[in-house]
Parts: structure tokens; sequence; C-alpha cells
């Protein structure tokens, strides 16, 4: 056996069965491998944004993290944004990067480059492979790495006569790490704190699962603390039946006003509340001055059994929980979409057990209000703020999830950044309903203009920030990748075609003209 | 002044006076500096490798750098693999990396990452600006590092308050180094090894100027040595009227043949010929074993002076040049389009005076012997293999020089990867013919496959080199980014196509089926 045959082998025994792709020539004996051992799932990508990014929306709805092979390190170069994202919202993924032969590197030749150092940035874990022998080991303690709670990002280089040459081993299923205890001593502290009034409870990552919501719901219920999650999360269950929780606002004047309230703050998952950005003359610690943290469970710890603790602690075992959803269904809205009935419609339409990933930045401030109500569904946030994380992350969603309708629901500008996912998305017949709110504009910004002083920008600055000269034409773009479309502007038109998309199977995309 | 206004009158009083950005929050007072201080083209991209293959395309045609506005990390994680082919080229770029307000980045926000971790790998030259103060001065020095010769990447990182801040401090037009001097101690090694059979010269770089060329042809016709080029120029000057010089081939087993019989090879501005990639059992070095290389003109020394040395030194002053290429017109070829006569409509196309920006791969390996006759051009070939660079560097040369037809030839896998170019041609109207050679699949990789050893690859191996499942339709993709096209399969279509598109203005794109 080869190096990569051992490489394919050992990923297949750790459950890594999926392998988002752009190859090249420093891959060809992994395609090779690919090609004769059953059971990984190859994804093609026309760019490597969308195998980085669909692999991050694979972990967050799988668990598990899937493969990317990337080429040398322009292809890395080419995924490291969606790297960078799927890092900060704690997903696992094992990437394997192709490098030239141990004795051309030193030739420099035109591709060679410094993949470690590209790497190492975005990665919890980087390492060459130095010989074909340990490509299994190596390729296992990745898969190792990737698990270690939440998730974590690991990048495999493998020059290429590790891959080609005879000797390889495949190692077989690697033991995963158990997420390290939360702090308990902190415990005690974090009853008295909710036996007061004022008091937040934060929650993040893996304590966001039906069941930790529905603990958090007993707390609530018990104690009269106030629930809220971060801005962005990785993945919240939502919706009618389930235990509703807020997020923190992202315009940083309402974040103050509504964190103002609270003087003790217990987090678990989450981190103390900060600004997106910094803003001249404006705080970056978003809670009160004052206020007292308790980091009861951090990231990497234990989320789980850190809410029942409390739970217990708080005598809210058998409470009923609070603020759980009652199924109900805004009114029809008609005439021209606006924001308002855009998220009216969208509520509307949510099928049970959607997933729904959200790019929707200015478009969609009103949608998490709006949609509280709706079937039960999953709701996966972009954590590190690099745009072009929405399609492929529904691509990574749709693989993860086959029978569960995914709708990824995204701004123009952040969809162009990675386009060449609708054609990945016709290629695999995914179940997705893309909805493009054209704004024309990084409308974002225009805010944000405001944000940092500037009161009065001119022509030229509002041209840096427009979309408009040309409209991009969403229904052409898509069907150019074999991805039918279509275009509304008025309410009717599209809840004709959010039906029709959800309805049937297949991706779909629907421009809505804002 | 505040640091952003600064920023922008450095640049300008050191002639840098375009800038391909896709700004973000951290970087609106540069936006709004742009504004309200003309001088400074601003070229509005939507995704980065635009941005930075405009740059690197702009520097070859211009020889002063352009600049490139970035968000943060991730901004500059998109635009790397593009820089990467940039250092590879030699050419001089001015990355300005917007970065968080320094009392914000140790909070952690989602943006935040190792932004001068993140640039190393591709950069000369890396420095974040530590106050207001100095950024004016910052600005200048990255100008004077990006014109070391050949050109070089530069990264100057900005945090935000270094740009809200007033106190900024302008900085004039500082000194641009000049190129390091040749080695002068070889020029006699090299004059006897070019007196003796079997030597080839070989060019690269800035040695590849028209009056160089004339130069080398005049020692080619008084020495008999041979005249060669590397596989990848940043820039070479061709066509009628000119000094002819071929290029290393890049398939191995032809560079080889057509390397082995040259014992003594002088280099001025290229570097001894390498394998592109490390192939099972065959060579990297792909000169004949012993052969002897002597280094005259290192890539970073003045290659003119270095040629003109050359040229007193074997007498040649008042020979002739040799290989003076006289204008021929190949016959019109009919029929269906196929790499041959392809390559003959290309040469028969080509007007007066045209930039072509070449990133065809297999379906191109034709063109440089077809186009040899053709009115007077200029090539530019992909010198790092990142695929991706084609139409952003055609941007940046129309933009260099708006007088001049731009002809952008790629495969239709490297166009998808920056695709995005389109929109940014239509906004400027830039005049780009783009002709797509619509292979649906990643060509040379099948080659690929055997050239590593995969003899017989199954369905699964090819499937991941195939873009055939959905075939990409050019034709509504373009349009949808405002660039009118059409798709041709046959000689006279694509004759008709080639002539509408080079006497019309703007930009106009030709699929070409294959």
């Amino acid at each position: 056996m080869n190096g990569a045959e051992s490489l394919v082998h050992t990923l297949l025994a750790n459950k890594v069965d999926v392998c988002f792709t752009n190859p090249g020539t420093s891959e060809m004996h992994f395609v090779a491998a690919l090609d004769h051992i059953p059971g990984m799932r190859s994804v093609l990508v026309l760019q490597e944004g969308v195998a980085t990014g669909a692999a991050d929306g694979y972990f967050r709805m799988k668990g598990k993290p899937a493969s990317t092979l990337l080429h040398l390190g322009p292809g890395l170069a080419n995924g490291l944004s969606n790297l960078h994202n799927a890092k900060k919202a704690g997903s696992g993924v094992v990437n394997i990067i192709g490098e030239h032969a141990s004795t051309h590197i030193e030739l420099d030749a035109p591709l060679t480059s410094d993949i470690e150092g590209i790497a190492r940035p975005v990665s919890h874990w980087v390492h060459t492979s130095k010989s074909v022998e340990t490509v299994g080991m190596d390729a296992a303690q990745a898969v190792q790495a990737a698990m270690v709670a939440p998730g974590q990002i690991t990048s495999l280089i493998l020059p290429s006569d590790t891959a080609w040459n005879e000797g390889g081993v495949a190692h077989g299923a690697i033991d995963l790490p158990e997420p390290a205890p939360f702090d308990e001593s902190q415990l005690e502290h974090a009853v008295d704190a909710l036996s007061g009034p004022e008091t937040l409870l934060l929650l993040g990552g893996n304590a966001l699962t039906t069941r930790n919501l529905e603990t958090a719901g007993r707390i609530a219920a018990k104690t009269g603390c106030k629930l809220l999650s971060e801005w962005s999360n990785a993945r919240l269950e939502r919706g009618a039946g389930r235990v509703f929780i807020g997020r923190v606002p992202y315009p940083i004047d309402i974040a103050l006003e509504v964190l103002k309230p609270f003087k003790r703050i217990v987090l678990i998952g989450a981190r103390a509340p900060i600004g997106f950005f910094a803003y001249p003359d404006k705080p970056a610690i978003l809670t009160r001055e004052g206020a007292e943290i308790i980091t009861l469970a951090a990231e990497n710890t234990d989320l789980t059994e850190a809410l029942t603790a409390l739970c217990k602690a708080t005598d809210a075992i058998s409470t009923p929980p609070a603020h759980v959803v009652k199924a109900a269904l805004p009114e029809r809205p008609t005439g021209t979409v606006n924001l308002d009935n855009l998220a009216t419609l969208i509520a509307r339409a949510i099928p049970e057990d959607a997933i729904i990933v959200d790019e929707s930045v200015t478009s969609g401030r009103a949608f998490s209000p709006a949609t509280k109500a709706a079937p039960k569904h999953t709701w996966l946030n972009n954590c590190g703020g690099s745009i072009g994380y929405g399609m492929p992350a529904a691509i990574g969603a749709a693989i993860a999830c086959p029978d569960r309708k995914v709708m990824c629901l995204t701004g123009d500008g952040s969809a162009m950044y990675t386009v060449q996912s609708l054609w990945t998305m016709a290629r695999e017949n995914l179940d997705i309903t893309v909805m493009i709110f054209a704004n024309r504009s990084y409308q974002i910004l225009r805010g944000e203009l405001t944000n940092v002083g500037v009161g009065n920008p001119g022509p030229r600055a509002i041209d840096m920030l427009s979309l408009d000269r040309p409209a991009l034409d969403w229904v052409q773009m898509s069907r150019s990748m074999g991805v039918e479309a279509t275009c509304v502007s008025d309410c009717d038109a599209l809840e004709a075609a959010l039906d029709d998309a959800l309805t049937s199977s297949g991706p779909y995309l629907i421009e809505v003209m804002l």
C-alpha cells in the first residue's frame, strides 16, 4: 500500500468519509486512492473557499470532521478565510494539503511556498509527514486533534513522495478526546449569582442544543435569570416546542442597551460580550462597568454537564422550562417585499427540521424574532465575520443531513465571494434553497461609515460600497452553473417561489430584490 | 490630518495612484480619505483574489506598484494565492491591510486573526504601524520596498486607530532603490562559454524587453549560442520586427529533450531550469548532467547592463540581431475549432500592441509558436502556478495601459477561480477580450495522472477532474455580471467574434467550445 492509500484507509477507519476537494498534480495519488478505495464521498469544488466552508457546515451538523484535499500552499490559501470562520465556530476540519516531493522543495519551483506558514494562523494543529510510514499515524492524529472540543482545524501536509512511495501503514480508529471538565469551583458562585436579580446566563456552542436549552429554560424559570446567546452561534436549535433564546445584538448601541441591566453574567460555552469592531469613542466591552463575569464552563469543556450541574444546584430539575415557544404562523403579508415582510415570509416558509444557514447581514436583522415560532429548525451563523461562508456551509450541511431541507439566506455581496458554490450544489443535486437578498450594496458598510464617524460620505465613498453598476443578475448567474432560479420583488411571488423550492428536491435560487 | 489621510497623500506623492479594493469596517477611514483626496483611482472588486491579481498585472505593464486595500486577515487571505503568483513574477505590490484598533486586538473578536502571520509567506516586507504619526513614513517605506528589483510584495497593516486618530504626517517622495549590479566576475567566464558550441543563453524577467532581446539577438548572431526564456515569463515582448525567443517547455519529457544538448548555460535574469513538479523516477533538474551553469545576472540585478556588457564583450554591438521575426499571417482555417486552428485564429486576430494575458494551460500549448509572427505584442504568463491569475491580471494590465487592447486567454477551470473579475471589467468598462477555452475539465491533470504513474484512472478519479456535470454556461455567467458574451465552436464564428470584440471597446467574452 502506498502512502496515499494508507491515508484514505486511516481516514475511513476514523469515520472521516467525506472529502471536499480541488486536487492538483501533487495530489494525484490521493485521487487515485479515492478512486479505488470505496467509502469516501469526494465532492469537487471550483475554488477552495467552497471546500473549507463546506467542511465547516458539515461539522456543525454532523459533529465529526470532513476532510479537505487542497493543492499545495495556494490551494490552502484560497480556503483560508473560510477556515478562519470554521476556527471561530469551533468546527473540526481535517485539511490534507499536498506538497512537492521532499527533494523538490529546495528547488523553489513556481508552486513552492511556505505551506506550514500559511496554515498556522488558521490551524490549531499543523504537521508535515516526514515519510510514507508515518502518513497513517499522522492522519489519525489529525482526526484526533480535530475532535478536541469544541472542534479544531488541523492541517496535514503530505509531500508527494510520502503519497506515492510504497510502505504506507494504515492506522485504525484512534481514541477521541473527551471535552475538559467545566470549572466546578465556580458552581456555587454561579448559583449565588443566579439567585440574585439582574443576572444573565449567556450560552454558546454546544450549550445551544435542544436538550441543553431545555435545561437552561428550567434554570431561568426557577431563578428568574435572563437567557441570551452570543451574536453568532455555530448552531442553534430553535422554533416551536423549544426554549427560545435571543442573541446579543450586533449594532453596538443596541447591544450596550440590552446588556446594561446585567450586574452578573454566568458564561457557559460563551465568552463575555465584546464589540465586533472597535469604534472611536465607544466601548469595546459591551457589559456594564463592574459587571461580574463568572465563567462556569469555557468553550472547550463539557457544556452539557455544566448545565446539568447548574440545574441540579439551583434545584430546577423538575421545574418546567421557561420560554418554551408555542407554534404560531404570522399573517400572510402582501405588497412589495421589504425587510419586515421578508422576515415574515421566511418565518411562514420554514419547513419542520429545516437547516437555516444565515449570512443575511443587514437584510436579516428582523429574521431572528420573526422566525421564533416557526416549526422547529436549526440556525447556523457566520462566527468569523469573513463573508462568503453561507453557500459553502449550506453545501456541507446538506451533505451531512441529506433528509433535511437547507435554506441559505445570504446577502448579494457575501454570496459573490464564493459564488462557485452554486455549481457544486447542482453537481451533487443538494436540497438547498438559496435566497439572495439583492440590495446591490455592501449595505452594512454604509452604517459603519457613520459608526466610525464619517458623517457625510461623498460619491466616491458611496461608489466603493455599491454593487449596482452593473447590477448582478442572479438568475443568469445561477443558471450558468446549473441551478434553476427566479427573481421576485413582491410577496406573492416570493411565497410561490419558496413553496416551489421547498416542496421539490434539488437546489433552487431565489433572488429577492430589495 | 488623520492617519488615513496621511496614507493617501503619501501613496500619491510616491506615484501609487491606483487602489484595488474591497474595504470593510476597519478601512472606512481610508474610504473616506480616498473620497475627498483626489488622485487615487479606486477599483472595487467582489473578491480580493481579483484585487491582488490585478495589482500583479498592473505592475508588469506599468513598472510601478498599485496598492490594494484589504479587510483584515480574511480579506488578505482571499488575495493570498494571487500574491503568491505576483511574488513569483517579481511584481511589486503595496498591500494596505486594515486591522482592529490596537486596544481591540487582545479581545479576540470574530474577525481577529494573525494578520502578520498570514502576510509573511507571500510578502517580502511586513509591517504593522504602531501609531498615527508613523503611517506616512511606513507607507513610503512600503513603496520603497515594493520597488526593490525586480519587484516585491509589501504588506502594511494599519490598526484602525492609526487611521482615525489625528496627527498623521504625510511623507513625500522617497528614494527608490536601484537594482543590484550584475556579477561582473562571471563576464569573462560567460564570454568563454558563449564562444564554444552547445551553449544556451537563458533569459528571464527584465531581460525580455524589446531592447534587451535585440541585444541578446546580436549576441546569438555573433556567437551562435541558442536563446531561450523560462517556461513562465512575467512579461515578454514578441511579434513581428522583434527578436524571437522560445520558452523551456512545460511537459517534462519534452523539456529534458530540448535542454539535453546544452553543456553550458548562461543565466541572465533566469534561474536554472527545474521541473514544475516532481514525478516519480524523473529528474527534477532539467539540464543535462554536468552542465555548467553560469549566473551572470541574478533576477534582482541590472539585466540591461548585464546584456549590454555581454554584447560588448562578445564584440556583437554592431552585429545585426539573429531571429528577428518577419511579419506573416497564417492561412485562415475553417471547420470546427480545435487546438491547432484555435492557435492560428488567435495569431490572425492579435492587434498591434495587444497585451496577451495567458492562462490557457493545456489549450494554449500551440499558441506560442503559432503567434510568433503576429503583429508586435506583449505576453504575460502565470509565474506562480496558482490558477485564477488570468482575468484579474488582465484587469490590472487594462488599467495600466488604457490605450492597448488586452486579450485574456484562459481555461474554464482557471477562469472559475476568480470569476468575479468579470464584474469589475464591466464596471470599469475595460478593453478586455476574454477567451474561455471550454474543455470542461482540468485537462492538465489527466496528463498529470499518467505522469505520476497512475496509468488507468477509474470513473471516480475522472469525475474529480471533470467540469462537465453540469456544464458551465459562460455566456450566461458573463452577462450576469454585465459583460456581453458569445459562444462559438467553429472557426468562422470565432473569427467574427474576435473581430467584433477587438474592433469595439469595452469588455467582451468569447466561450470557445473545445
